[in-house]
Parts: structure tokens; sequence; C-alpha cells
């Protein structure tokens, strides 16, 4: 008879949940911001959104250079976080050390908080592309202790 | 000893896995959708997939109206039914109750069927921001219960 | 008292996390993939980014056909091996046959390698239409499982 791993009793699936939801609601923070930008620049997707801009200016482009940024920067967490969340809580299972374990949740976490920052500034490059690097490698790390525990 | 949360005897397990599977059925019917506009409107993303078109008019084009209308729906569901997978997922290990899990997973989801009728047909705006922010209100409601119970 | 499923000691898991995993990591591949068109072809995303082709044909463009390809065919990832990982993930707590299990998760995973190679050489048509339509089954043939067993 086996211990569940997926409990909040168990310390490193309660630091993954909590990592793994703040770096969610980092993700969804995005659908506001480009709600955001599309007022600010006056620029919808859709024709009937321009109504809602209450704006003569109000127009509808895809093409909006600061509307486009951020949804690079949406796209880019779900090609990121959504990656971290399945293999992170895959990596629970091999029960690893729980520091070993918070310190990669942690990494990954600010690396994206300081890939946003650095594209939306933006800051000079390779400052966005560090940030990518070590969230990518965090997972990448998870991934490879998995695989080493599967086959062991 | 304790007793697993993630099993179908979990009525709150039972619940959610339920409304997770038809709203990631929901989110994948979009695929079909696009290939259909595509079909219906001879626009294509790719030269290879013009002769799947087996028509003269068929066209390789990344700007038909409605074809991108439906890519940005499919997009949509990715940024709110994902999170809403991952924070449901999560929500499950505070155990709450059934009720109030049961009332979070039915909102979402039909919140999300409406969002799609509102893009698609499509209604006036308000009608869409508000089946967007019903399913984002859920979302943010599940997470907000999650860590306040993390840290209680 | 339930034994839980979700432990790697439940052979049905242990296949479906090693081939969400290795899928979750295909996917991930395609951030690369992305990056090294970017650089070949001198086409970037934001203005920032030229220095970082230090190469005076450096431009910024969203509509280079080579990387566009790249971004699609990840976007399609995206749409597919997601939902894979949700379904996939319920469909363990059902308790399926391993063999029937297994022969789904290889399915899967080798029908998005194909959709790729298709993809990216390309092959003509209707290969990447088979490829997506095989991976687009298997998570159906899951998604069907598991709904039957719920009500059953």
């Amino acid at each position: 008879m086996s211990e569940p791993f997926y409990t909040l009793k168990n310390e490193v699936f309660a630091n993954f949940a909590y990592y793994a939801t703040i770096s969610t609601l980092k993700m969804m923070a995005m659908s506001l911001l480009t709600s955001r930008e599309r007022f600010v620049k006056n620029a919808f997707a859709n024709p009937e959104d321009i109504q809602l801009g209450r704006d003569k200016q109000a127009k509808v482009t895809l093409t909006d250079p600061d509307v486009e940024r951020v949804r690079r920067n949406h796209l880019n967490d779900i090609e990121n976080i959504v990656p971290f969340v399945i293999i992170g809580l895959l990596y629970v299972s091999i029960n690893p050390s729980s520091t070993t374990a918070l310190w990669h949740f942690r990494t990954f976490f600010f690396s994206r908080i300081f890939h946003t920052i650095a594209y939306q500034l933006p800051l000079p490059q390779p400052s966005r592309a560090v940030g990518f690097a070590i969230g990518y490698a965090t997972t990448m790390s998870m991934a490879i202790q998995f695989l080493r525990a599967l086959f062991k």
C-alpha cells in the first residue's frame, strides 16, 4: 500500500502547487494586459469590438506593434509555463528532495517574471533570451531527472 | 495514512474530470472548425495544402477574416481552458465542498460555450467580453480559494 | 481505502508519464527550431532582437514563410499535445488495460513526430493531415473511454 504523492501533506507537491498556481496566474494576467493595450492603442481584432472603445479613432488591426508584443509574450508564456506545469507535476511522482525541487520551482517562476519585464520594457537583448533560457533549462532539468528515475 | 484525492471515488475529482474533459473536447473542436472554414473560404496556410482543396480558387493566405476569427477563438480557448484545468486540478487537493466546486466547473464550461457562440455568430459586444469575464473570474475564484487554503 | 492511481508503481501511469514527458519535450523543441530559423533567415520579431543576429541583413518581420511554418507547427503541437496530456491524465483514473493504454500513448507520440516531419520537409498532403488525424483520434478515443467509464 503506497502513500499518495499528490496531496498537500507532501511538501514537494504543496510547493509545486503553489508555484504552478502563481505561474498560471501570471500567464492569465497577459490577457488583461492585451485588453488594456487594445484600449490604449484603439487597436481591436474584431469589428464588433470597436463599440467597446467608444472612441472615433478605434479601428480593426492585427498589426499594432504594442498589442502584438503583448500577444507574443502571452504565447511565449503558454509555450513555457504549460510545459513547466506538465513536467513539474510528473516530477513530483519521483519524490525528489524537497530543497532541490523548491529551487527548481522558484527559479522557473522568477525567470518568467524577468522574461516578461525584459519583453515589455523592453530591456536590451540578451536580457529576454537569458530569462527564456533559464526557465527552459529548469524544465529540462526536471524532465531529465524524471526520465532517469523512471529507467533506474 | 491519507486517502488519495485524485480518484473517481472522490466526487469533487469526478466532477472536475468530467468538466475538464468536455472543456478540452470543446477546445479540440476548434481545430475541426478551422479546417472547415479553410475549405469553405479556400484559404489555406501552406502551399502544399492547396491540392487538398481541389478547387482552382484555393489560395495561400494568412489573413482571411473568417479563418482568423476561428483561430483567435481557438487561441482564446487555450488561454483560458488550460489555466482552468491546471487551477481546477490543484483546487481538488484542498478538498472543497462538492456543491461549491461543481458550480465553479459548470459556470466555467457554460461561460466558454457562450463565449464561442458570441465570437462566431458574432453577437454584439459586450456579449463575448461577458462570456470571457465569467470564465476568467471562475478560475480566479478557484485560485484564490486554493492559495488561502495553502496558507491557512 | 483505495490505492492511488497516480504513482509510478501503477504501470499505466508510468507509461503515461513517459509519453507525456517526451511529447512535451518534442513540443518544447519547437522553440529552439523557431530561434534557429530566425537566425538562418535573419527574420526577428522584435527590434531589440536584431543585435542578436549581428548581421547587417537582420530585419524585423512577422511574415517570413519559413519562420511562420515552424511557428504554426509549434501552435499545432500546443493545440494537440496539451489536450493529449489532460485527457491522458484523466484516462489513467479509469484504470484501463495497460496494453490498450500503452498503444494509445505510443500511437499519439509517433503520430506527432510524423506530423512534424510532414510539416517541415514538407511532405505532400495528405501526409500532414493523416498525422494530425491519427493523433486527434487517439485523444478522442481516450476521452470517449473515460466518459463511458464515468457514466457506467
